[in-house]
């Protein structure tokens, strides 16, 4: 099929563009290079050494014959562009992951508030409209986030995307509905995925679009079988305090000799799936779409769930890394439980990687191997929640302890 | 208190800033003046002749002497100029009357989708963002709909914004949780109004922000005994198909002798308020604020529920005019009931104008005073909510039958 990968040159975007170019499909990616732009914002980069989007795309025609064409267009600000685009292109779908994906980034000032919320609410919606526009059945798959969820749900295992409850009704029985699942977003970033899904309800119902909703827990790993091809096609590694996930900087943490810093105390449990997956669940996506009238098809996409300190003590076994705790800046349970039904997926066939599987490649493979790269100085997660957060933290803080080695330990 | 009305020029924001100031608080409007902007874009006018805001406010304060200053402002394009303003007024309130408005205004096209889409979500946003970076303690009443539950709940009556659940439990009882009433907008601008309601739980919960949000019912009724007190202040009436409301499209086609034109089967159920009721319930929600800590406060603000068949035979009854039936261009329920809880208001000593006692006036003192300038062209509504129903409707299909009486009958 053809396919327009939105936000293709981002972390999860170029191996999925890879994935389906070498499965057979038509690949085009979208991008406007924004996430490069904010690492120059931000001075930092990623581990691994990325091309520029031309010699990725010269590589994996060289290594494959395939060709995955490229085209810089801004979904949220130049909806003359979009609409042209798929109206030239005219693809069988869309995966979308043109949107700001940090949540300490979209937490760092009311700029970097704004900017997430404009630009991800403005790229959905402006998706949706350019879809309707063009009169193209376009099957959109879009990156959501376990975050949308919240945490903590009594025990109970959180279902794809829906609820079945129960309401209370004063003259009989209780009414059932199925509703969708309540959110309880913990940043401006995961406040714009729960605005996503209101706008990607609205559009299925009135005009019958069809939309595929991932909500994807935190990815790990860095490269896929496409991306090892050829160095040219590394993927990203972000470490730093904005863009690095909780599994990057421990093992940054690690290769540098640095102890590993936990956010508060660590009770917090997460999901997670290994990037090769997040390519696969992709495909598995675009293979199963709902048809027009259904309504949004909501999977969740992840393979395991873990607390952070269980997770930083996978990485300490690894590595000989210590642990340390240091002051949470988020504002967020500190203690919760987490289980989430991944049933779709499964019933495809997948077999997840799972951490005690994987997570070897990733210390040796790109820590040890890079490692030499890292700056030091990015790997602090900075960004605060509150006003509270801002006058209460001690002064210095930051997640890497003052007086910790300074030599690298690779 | 001293309070920023934002949309302080438009049909809800201009008496609610004289009623606010007439009571005493300090009020100062702000406003970019889209509504004027629109009128001029779809060659549509009030029906009353408003005067300029530099007259209004010469008028107000000539009549009373009291005070309203003005500022133009465009919360959604200048987040500066928003900053600067809350930090030099420092107000102990914000009503923020400041969206797009208009359902078949926000259905026209993918242009106007996403004007109200950016527009709306921006201006929210900025808002909630600004008042955190200005580190001050604003009480926002924010003018949401009763549009965002939708509309029919198996005969249960809607409570005001949240609603008690029982989650089935594999392993047990149900769990009992309060969630946010499941939202089912009827287009993109209710849509907006239903992402509106995510940013302030969000910003309620992580920063404490104080917010009110008044789901409200179709407003009727044009003048307030403030806006009476002199020509120069009377309030808008919009009659075209795009911000013309149900009850003024029925007065004007009743003055110019025109059949009231009912969309579909007239079935359909919405609830109603009196703009001199707007006013009164904004101050009331001024005066009740929630404290810092709080729930997002929300209230039902409608006085009466009524099919929109019988608000037509009510027009009928006092006007003598005939009623058609012409074919529904939005997509929606042809039959619902609406049972909608208004208990808050009501406690605070509420007695709300319902439309017996209250239509009359408005027969007499705009549709006859004013019907003379009446643009019969602009009555139709002619935005259409799916491509289904552009296919599908007859041509020149309209709500003013071809051959009704010219004759204007005043």
């Amino acid at each position: 099929m053809k396919v327009l990968v939105l936000g293709g040159d981002g972390f999860c975007g170029w191996p999925t563009a890879l994935h389906l170019s070498d499965r057979g499909d038509e690949v085009v990616v979208v991008d406007n290079l924004s996430r490069r732009a904010i690492d120059q914002e931000l001075g930092a980069e990623s581990l691994t050494p990325i091309a520029t989007v031309s010699d990725r795309l010269t590589a994996w025609h060289e290594v494959t014959g395939k060709e995955i064409r490229f085209r810089n267009v801004d979904l949220a600000q130049d909806y003359a562009g979009l609409l042209a685009l798929l109206e030239s292109e005219r693809p069988d779908a869309v995966v979308h992951f043109a949107e700001q994906r940090s949540a300490p980034y979209s937490m760092k000032d009311s700029g970097h508030k704004r900017y997430t919320v404009d630009n991800n609410v403005n790229a959905t919606h402006n998706l949706l409209a350019a879809i309707v526009e063009s009169g193209l059945d376009i099957h959109v798959v879009h990156l959501g986030t376990m975050g949308v969820y919240g945490y903590g749900t009594a025990g109970m295992e959180i279902p794809e995307g829906y609820l079945d409850i129960l309401i209370p009704h004063p003259d009989g029985d209780p009414v059932a509905q199925e509703i969708l699942y309540p959110t309880h977003p913990g940043s401006v970033y995961h406040m714009t995925k729960t605005l996503d899904q209101l706008l990607f309800a609205y559009y299925v119902k009135n005009d019958r679009l069809r939309v595929t909703d991932l909500h994807q827990g935190i990815v790990w790993g860095t490269n896929t079988p496409e991306t090892k091809r050829d160095d040219r096609l590394v993927n990203r590694f972000d470490y730093d305090g904005d863009y690095g996930t909780v599994l990057n900087r421990f093992l940054m943490q690690a290769a540098v000799g640095y102890p590993l810093t936990i956010h508060g105390t660590g009770g917090q449990t997460r999901a997670f799936i290994h990037i090769v997956d997040t390519t696969k669940c992709v495909a598995m996506a675009l293979d199963n779409p709902p048809v027009p009238g259904d309504r949004v098809k909501i999977i969740n996409q992840q393979a395991e769930t873990l607390r952070v300190r269980d997770l930083a003590h996978k990485v300490a076994e690894l590595t000989g890394a210590e642990v340390a705790y240091v002051p949470d800046p988020r504002k967020e349970d500190q203690e919760n439980d987490l289980l989430v039904s991944h049933a779709t997926f499964l019933s495809y066939g997948w077999q997840p990687i799972t951490l005690d599987t994987g997570l070897m490649m990733e210390v040796t493979e790109i820590a040890r191997r890079y490692g030499d790269r890292c700056d030091l100085s990015k790997i602090p997660a900075r960004s605060l929640w509150t006003k509270e957060q801002r006058a209460g933290v001690p002064a210095g803080y930051e997640d890497v302890p003052e007086g910790a080695p300074a030599t690298v330990r690779v």
